[in-house]
């Protein structure tokens, strides 16, 4: 019987969970006394592990980055493009440490997880966890894992923020910080939408001052807006109308509120299909996350201060359309580690998918990706050799 | 007692109202028996009644572009910048008629008044009225004031569309077109943003299939949303950054989901001040209308061909950093006139105001606004000497 999973792909994959017994203290002052994280891996780590990347993930991105789950399962995990045999993350030289956040809901604690306190799910008394936050958990998760050092951490947009933290918080523990399609901290228009989003969420009858569980319902008309907000923002003008222009679904204007143009039809579906695939619990706790991320407001907004201590190797990338994080703010990060003599590679990838860019395979960015990740593969091989 | 009105005001003005009762077919199909139309004057129409300008408005503006409703009044009109004595629409030499247009709802026949079919208010019952709609009973409220010509039709956003529409389907009706801050029509990612805001609406509990009135309630949720949706795109990043940047609102972050940042603050309170302010069965309604305004649409997308039969001379003006309506869009509008050997002017103003420049009195803008003016104004008063 042929395999019907592509044979470029990990294949079939099965998470797995670690409880954490020791409290864990949060930024905002609350500790979390035991939690657990799921993950998945991929790849083999080698004897003197040091083979070992960590995927950071975005906003609504999981522990599932890539292969299946089941031999039937036709979607594959959300990084399939970068993640498996011959890819940039390349599955036959690196072993790939992939997991769900903490706050998440998709196995990892989080609001939708049973609270031992209470026998009853979290719901808004789900502490807000920031990126230091989310760094210190994948630290303890990297020692039960015997992953004293990381040769690669890798992420985009939210994902990027966390790589940025561990070349701050652990520089002895990364050696190469992979950072794409994201910024050194959220501009207010950033902060401004996702206030729409946590307005739209919030006053949504049916989210019960996110007691949503015990009503047996979800606020499905915010996760709706706050997901087709998230499309346009994610892709480009230019993206949208090579995708949709202003073409009509049906011959012509209806004159009503039903859908005119296909952008509202795609729009609608999206919308609609994220109901019930995300929490909104999880989603409102992601966006506090990325509003508060800002390594340099300590050192008075100066972000060269905040990188003077990182000792890994940086591989930064941004693309031209992406204007939610865009190509500016990637340079910002470049600048700060020029300032500090740090080795920095830089790539602006002209790409007209916007945000979501760092999802696609895009040949020049996989190029650009797959050629830094042979080279650090190499030098492992070699020192192992 | 000393006048408190700036002297660089038109002063006091009161809305006239009047009824129209020739049926009105509209694009879509439906027939207005009967309606009426709000609207204010500044300025003095001359003998020749040559020297009246038409004032379109946008999606939440109204009639009262200028001056103030009573001595106490502390709020000028939405245009104070750009029309009075000495400004660029100098109300010295210039008749000034601005209206609210049809399906608006600060006094026009709309979404909130009484239909007479029923005795009740229209609610969703009231018809989408297009730009060519709004022409046509623009142009019934010309021959009511005796102005068969205009010698400028002007408007910025939305109004621009109308002007743009003016020179289209009356060309013997208008000697300059003046089309600020608009576009040929409305981008797939600008539609994504209205059909955002019309979800929102909508899909507020309180919005009851738009029959709200009779429910005595406002879906004041959805118009919050919509409100700051607009905040956010009207302005531009640079703008949001100059004005908030990161600030808190505390000294510190919250960790919770009250306000943190200061842009946070701005845009729920725009949000809330709106919501008694502005019909959501109107906003709903000039949404439509901008989606569905597209002059090249039966010219197979060919604007020249649409802008072939224009007789008045143009001025068009864009601002750098507007997103929404951005230059490009401008240009293209221009490059349809150039094609056909029209006369225009083209100014792209430096500005980081975003969308919301059109309002703004940026020096360099009003400049080009009134000399372009005067211009008008000397050849109507030549011609009346």
């Amino acid at each position: 019987m042929a395999n019907p999973l592509p044979s470029d792909s990990v294949g079939v994959v099965i998470p797995d969970t670690l409880q954490f017994d020791e409290p864990l203290t949060l930024d905002c002052g609350r500790t979390l006394n035991s939690y657990e994280l799921i993950y998945e891996t991929y790849g083999t780590l080698n004897e003197a592990r040091s083979n070992a990347i960590l995927i950071c993930h975005a906003l609504s991105g999981d522990h599932h980055a890539a292969g299946y789950h089941s031999i039937e399962d036709r979607k594959p995990g959300w990084w399939e493009s970068a993640i498996g045999p011959g890819k940039p993350i390349d599955t036959n030289r690196f072993f790939v440490v992939s997991l769900n956040n903490l706050g998440g809901c998709k196995g990892s604690t989080g609001p939708n997880t049973i609270n031992p306190a209470t026998n009853k799910q979290w719901g808004p008394d789900f502490p807000i966890v920031t990126v230091r936050d989310w760094v210190e958990s994948q630290a303890r998760l990297s020692d039960r894992l015997n992953i004293d050092r990381w040769c690669a951490i890798i992420g985009g947009s939210l994902g990027g923020m966390q790589v940025m933290q561990w070349a701050i918080d652990y520089p002895e523990r990364i050696d190469h910080a992979v950072i794409i399609a994201s910024a050194p901290n959220l501009t207010a228009q950033n902060i401004g939408f996702n206030e729409v989003v946590r307005q739209a969420l919030r006053t949504d009858p049916n989210f019960h001052d996110g007691h949503y569980y015990e009503h047996e319902t979800v606020p499905s008309g915010g996760m709706k807006i706050a997901r087709m907000l998230g499309h346009i923002t994610y892709l480009s003008d230019d993206a949208m109308r090579a995708k949709f222009g202003r073409e009509l679904r049906e011959e012509r204007i209806q004159y009503g509120y039903d859908v005119d143009f296909q952008v509202e039809s795609y729009l609608r579906y999206q919308g609609e299909s994220f109901v019930n695939k995300f929490d909104a619990n999880t989603y409102l706790l992601m966006t506090k996350s990325l509003d508060y991320f800002d390594p340099a407001d300590k050192h008075g907004g100066n972000l060269s201060e905040a990188l003077k201590g990182v000792t890994s190797k940086f591989l930064v990338i941004s693309f031209t359309s992406d204007w939610r994080f865009s190509p500016e703010r990637s340079r910002e990060i470049v600048k700060a580690l020029v300032d500090n003599d740090k080795t920095v590679s830089y790539a602006e990838i002209e790409a007209n998918h916007g945000h979501d860019a760092f999802l696609i395979p895009i040949p020049r960015y996989l190029e650009i990706f797959d050629a830094y990740m042979k080279r650090v593969a190499d030098k492992i091989e070699e020192i192992d050799a």
